[in-house]
């Protein structure tokens, strides 16, 4: 029988998608410098010189059966060595290549992690406002996900809402930092008190809670922000990483799982994910891909064109008196809409040629995202675009 | 909680992978060409020359935001088109892109089908002997495994016991021609008749059912052989296809489905197909290896080499007086084993350095399975302690 389930999720589309196409449609009338996309968080600046420069070496030096042969189910020790030596060395956390297992981005780590550490029936819980697939990532599992409601003050985590959402049936505890879509970084503090609760309930409940920690944004953390290593905060972790953002390549679906070496049968857990592959048709990253990243783990693309489209936004944001909270990373920033419903505010944005997307598929009402991986040079233009529309649309503010 | 079923699966582990173990442990004492390793079904010939050169080039001169981009949910359009075209001009059957889904190999081609015309509950009947992998790939779908016992006389289809397993659950067949482990290759009078008994069976029952034809091998077909195209026999066929043979490249990952334009519903099952990702983890194969297939469609590596070690093999068995059907394709062959244990036929040929594979993994008992995917040489040396291990264990027979 044709799975009607995915058929109906066809017509069920994802507004960032339907956003980001309508950009296009509009730039072919008008150009596509004159649509100021915000809509995609698509990497904007190239990876680093040395990715490219260490595929063609071992395209021109490497045994092609070596090169492009199977890796093994838990993918490539050398790689998974280097990645263990350099978080190691990084985050004096003494990782060992058997807390690494290679996935193809993000989306693949999130689904071994959620599936080794619950079962379908039990609960894994997110926080607002968050990246609308987590929702088919946890949901395909046969877990239940629950949105704890914003805070909407800071955009760190509502604790009073997350403490009564957990019971015996919880298994996870989904987080994002920096954050996708708010820009925020959670603070020391708000990670302590996060493992605080986690390792009180855990005692309560007689049960293992896990941390999946999604950190494709760690390496985009802006100047006088501290970001501190989740790890750190809390034994059961797993990090869920990638390299799309950090060296711009996001078509090459590749990134980690990190299990804290302090987690409850960490080594288990990985060599679980081997298995989960299995019935998920996972089966490894690419081999050169993942032979490729492990040569350049210590570099980044040159992420300050971020930093330098944010402020410029931010500050324009404040000038014309919107409600934001400054981002402390990503390429995103979530302020508050001119009326309450996002929805007529994005559409109305739109005769401005400004793509912002509304907050409602992040489990906020009444915020936008704009995603800020655009040129700087277009930014500036679109500030006076943003200007106008805020100008006609809102006069009397 | 922990995972249970994904932490016993570690202590299940592949017959295949432990004997390909044992050779490798083996090789270290006493030199790995010394060691007959007919375990693993790896390639052993390299990529073609123009595959490493079509990604330098890339590489060298294309944008590396759009080489290393984002590839659309659906994959990327210009590589779809291109399998389209490439298939209608070979398979002079009316593919576009909108039948294509470009997939992480085999197991991702699978894991998307099974997902896409079946719902847990429903039954997949697949023909032994099969690949053992097909059990997780279906059974963590939520859909049941049925397995037709083998026809051992031929290694083509038992009919008989294969329409009794036929119920108005039956959401979909797997078939898997050139076959992996027998080497058979099934002909155009199987496929009519299978076809004949869906067409039958759909009418009956008043459902719909599907045929999921696992296809890697599909350019290994060895002279005086034809391997008839499935989806001529019947509509609503999948085809589930990997370049990992057919390019020697099962490291990178890629593959597709191309679904038959007379499939029902075939434009909407290969869009399900981007949706049924979400949930799974997939998201795309890499970017660079979906542009590099793109460039090489019409090649192979140099499979001339598994014909001259099947000939080998072949007649040496025969010489020996085994009992074999011989292999129309793939690398694999499927003899007899000489006692009723194919295990403890394959435990006693290890004292001879030679790694055999017994059947009882594949569904069926009393046969073994060889790779003859190595260096001709090597084949022919083994052939010496093929000989040694028959006449000094089974002198009698």
């Amino acid at each position: 029988m044709i799975a009607l389930k995915y058929k109906e999720m066809l017509s069920a589309k994802s507004v960032i998608r339907e956003m980001s196409q309508y950009a296009t449609e509009r730039g072919k009338e008008i150009g596509y410098e004159n649509v100021f996309d915000y809509s995609l968080g698509n990497p904007s600046v190239p990876a680093p010189q040395e990715f490219a420069d260490t595929m063609i070496h071992m395209l021109q030096n490497e045994d092609p059966m070596k090169l492009h042969g199977y890796s093994p189910t838990m993918t490539i020790p050398s790689v998974r060595q280097k990645v263990a030596d350099s978080l190691k060395e990084r985050f004096k956390i003494p990782y060992k290549m058997e807390h690494i297992f290679m996935v193809s981005g993000a989306a693949a780590a999130i689904a071994h992690a959620a599936r080794a550490v619950s079962v379908p029936g039990e609960n894994i819980i997110t926080f607002a406002p968050f990246f609308p697939e987590y929702r088919p990532y946890i949901e395909s599992t046969g877990a239940e996900l629950r949105i704890v409601p914003a805070d909407t003050e800071s955009f760190q985590i509502n604790f009073e809402a997350f403490e009564s959402m957990i019971d015996d049936r919880t298994a996870a505890i989904l987080i994002n930092t920096p954050n996708n879509p708010s820009g925020i970084v959670y603070s020391a503090e708000t990670l302590q008190k996060l493992g605080d609760i986690l390792r009180k309930k855990q005692e309560e409940l007689g049960t293992d809670i896990f941390i999946i920690s999604d950190e494709p944004y760690r390496e985009i953390v802006f100047d006088g922000v501290e970001a501190p290593c989740v790890s750190k905060f809390y034994d059961n972790t797993l990090v869920c990483y990638s390299f799309s953002k950090s060296i711009s390549v996001p078509g090459e679906r590749i990134g980690y799982i990190a299990i804290n070496p302090a987690c409850k049968e960490a080594e288990t857990i990985i060599n679980m994910c081997g298995q989960i592959s299995r019935g998920i048709g996972h089966n490894c990253p690419s081999s050169i891909i993942q032979l490729a990243v492990a040569e350049v783990l210590e570099l980044t693309s040159d992420l300050n064109v971020y930093e330098t489209n944010m402020n410029l936004i931010y500050n324009e944001l404040m000038d014309l008196g919107f409600t934001c909270v400054r981002p402390g990373g990503t390429f995103y920033i979530f302020p508050k809409a001119l009326e309450e419903d996002a929805v007529a505010f994005c559409k109305k944005a739109m005769k401005y040629d400004l793509i912002l997307v509304p907050s409602d598929s992040f489990g906020v009402k009444g915020y936008f995202r704009m995603a800020y991986c655009i040129d700087t040079e277009k930014v500036k233009r679109s500030l006076v675009a943003l200007r106008k529309f805020v100008e006609t649309e809102y006069p009397n503010r």
